[in-house]
């Protein structure tokens, strides 16, 4: 049926002025559509923290595992997890999207939509975007976050021997939902691994945890979004020191542990080079600030090693956007 | 020769982390490399402007009418002038890219160089970014301004009747630029019209127009990117006015006949459609700022209806994302 208001129309047939209306509805700010977004400040010496990630479809996501909601729920995460690891609070996105001419509307709708919830949990808005057509859902994301106080903001650099080294979130969850998807596809996924199907499809990171760890004397911070130790060995290499984590509060879930025995893996995999949790992890002289537990401690200056009981990791790789030939 | 340290590399032979380290060096920052970069503000009131804009291959540039510097350079005016349009300071901009693997490194670093030299001219940094596996070139770039003092940004929703419109920059020059690429390619086009090429292939927005704009008692602001009438009524809907340009004062230049000429072209019609000249466009109850010309005037109350010597434009369209059938 070709007439003029298809039940289910594509971009081509609504147009770049519709897409915007919808997303903007979906996903609404007063500060939206004009030139640029202007962002007030909540207090006089608060500093703007900025960061980007970009999401490309078959590398990032793929359709059949993920609904446009979901897509859109993820990127916004670990956008906003990137803020919350400096310490401050996400205040606002930028959403830059190429999507095939097409493509419905109503995946940009659900897209939207999703970007709303989460930015919403946030005290958060889509403040303004661009929207294009091209060959593959390309999907990037700027997060716009508020650092107030005198407090410094949470650096890689700022580790010391001595401290414990905290975590908030789960680790391994996304990879073994990654897992699953990779041999079940979505459907056919036993219902009791749900949960970990969520954390790699729309992971959570709950929102403020970055704000009380800086408050909590926190002064070093990473999130983990290519691996556990990749993400750790950061903060050892740019604080220059060892950083030795304890297995036992590491260890991978029962849950971890049954999806490993179903699909014959082994769940230290997923926990030790998995990513994608988004999962906060800081240093900090003081005590674990609520919602962390400390699965480490800072040892001494070295060239950035990270140990497991003192012991080299099992599994120390993480993700990397292109394969390396060395 | 697929030795270990080939003379000119893939991103799939040196990797993500070599291919960061490159765009770093080409274009520095020391609020760069953390999970998100820290922004000062230069005065206790002043605001944060945000923007951003995706640059898809084969859609916003082309790899045989461009060289990689002049995509960055591009890519960081049109975000940029998105944030001289709101009266504001351009200070930093964010990242995301995505590019196949088999792409040379040496393309990355040139984008950086372009990126690079075309944000030291406005005083600002390249703060962070991305780099992802995709597969086409796709650009997302973010722009983030500061706007100080009292006075309001310059909205879409401020053009009052009786004011001037004024204009800083080329209108039209892009468009030509763009239909002599089509016809001759980047090689063969003839000498004198270097200038049209490089106005699509690298436009320039002189750093702190917008600035100058908002200093001089301009309200409403936007820049000239999907067409000259389409962004003209853009202001003139918003602020429900009736626009009327002065022909003579948009009218093509010399060089403009000349290539219409060689083309069998309307200039006409790259002026009042072509776009992404990124020429600044406002209104103003004052006289013309410094580097601003009055090219029209702000009527009376309407739907927002946009006029050339009181009649209906010629050409009217411009660039749209999405083909739409209606």
């Amino acid at each position: 049926m070709n007439t003029r208001q298809p039940l289910n129309p594509t971009l081509a047939e609504v147009g770049e002025r519709e897409a915007i209306n919808l997303i903007a509805a979906h996903a609404p700010s007063p500060r939206n559509g004009d030139d640029a977004a202007v962002l007030e400040h909540d207090a006089p010496n608060s500093q703007t923290v900025v960061s980007t990630d970009m999401l490309v479809q078959n590398r990032h996501f793929r359709l059949d595992w993920s609904t446009p909601a979901e897509i859109g729920k993820k990127a916004i995460t670990q956008n906003f997890a990137d803020v919350e690891a400096m310490g401050a609070r996400p205040k606002a996105a930028l959403l830059a999207l190429s999507v095939p001419a097409h493509t419905r509307v109503q995946f940009v709708a659900e897209l939207a939509r999703g970007i709303g919830e989460r930015v919403v949990e946030y005290g958060a808005e889509l403040v303004g975007g661009d929207i294009t057509d091209g060959d593959a859902v390309v999907i990037s994301v700027t997060a716009v976050g508020q650092l107030g106080g005198s407090l410094p903001e949470l650096c890689l650099d700022r580790a010391r021997p001595g401290q414990h080294v905290v975590a908030s979130g789960e680790i391994g969850a996304s990879a073994a939902g990654l897992a699953l998807l990779q041999r079940f596809g979505r459907d056919n996924i036993p219902e009791e691994f749900a949960p970990l199907v969520q954390s790699h499809c729309a992971a959570k990171v709950p929102p403020g945890r970055g704000f009380v760890a800086r408050s909590a004397g926190v002064s070093s911070m990473t999130d983990n979004s290519d691996g556990l130790i990749v993400d750790t060995r950061n903060i050892a290499r740019r604080s220059n020191v060892s950083i030795n984590l304890f297995s036992d509060a590491i260890a991978p879930s029962e849950l971890l542990y049954a999806a490993a025995e179903l699909l014959q893996a082994d769940p230290w995999e997923w926990v030790l080079q998995g990513g994608e949790d988004h999962t906060l992890i800081g240093t900090t002289t003081s005590a674990a600030p609520t919602g962390y537990r400390v699965i480490g401690r800072v040892d001494h200056r070295s060239e950035g090693e990270v140990l497991i009981d003192g012991k080299t990791p099992l599994f120390d790789g993480g993700w990397s956007s292109f394969a390396t030939s060395t």
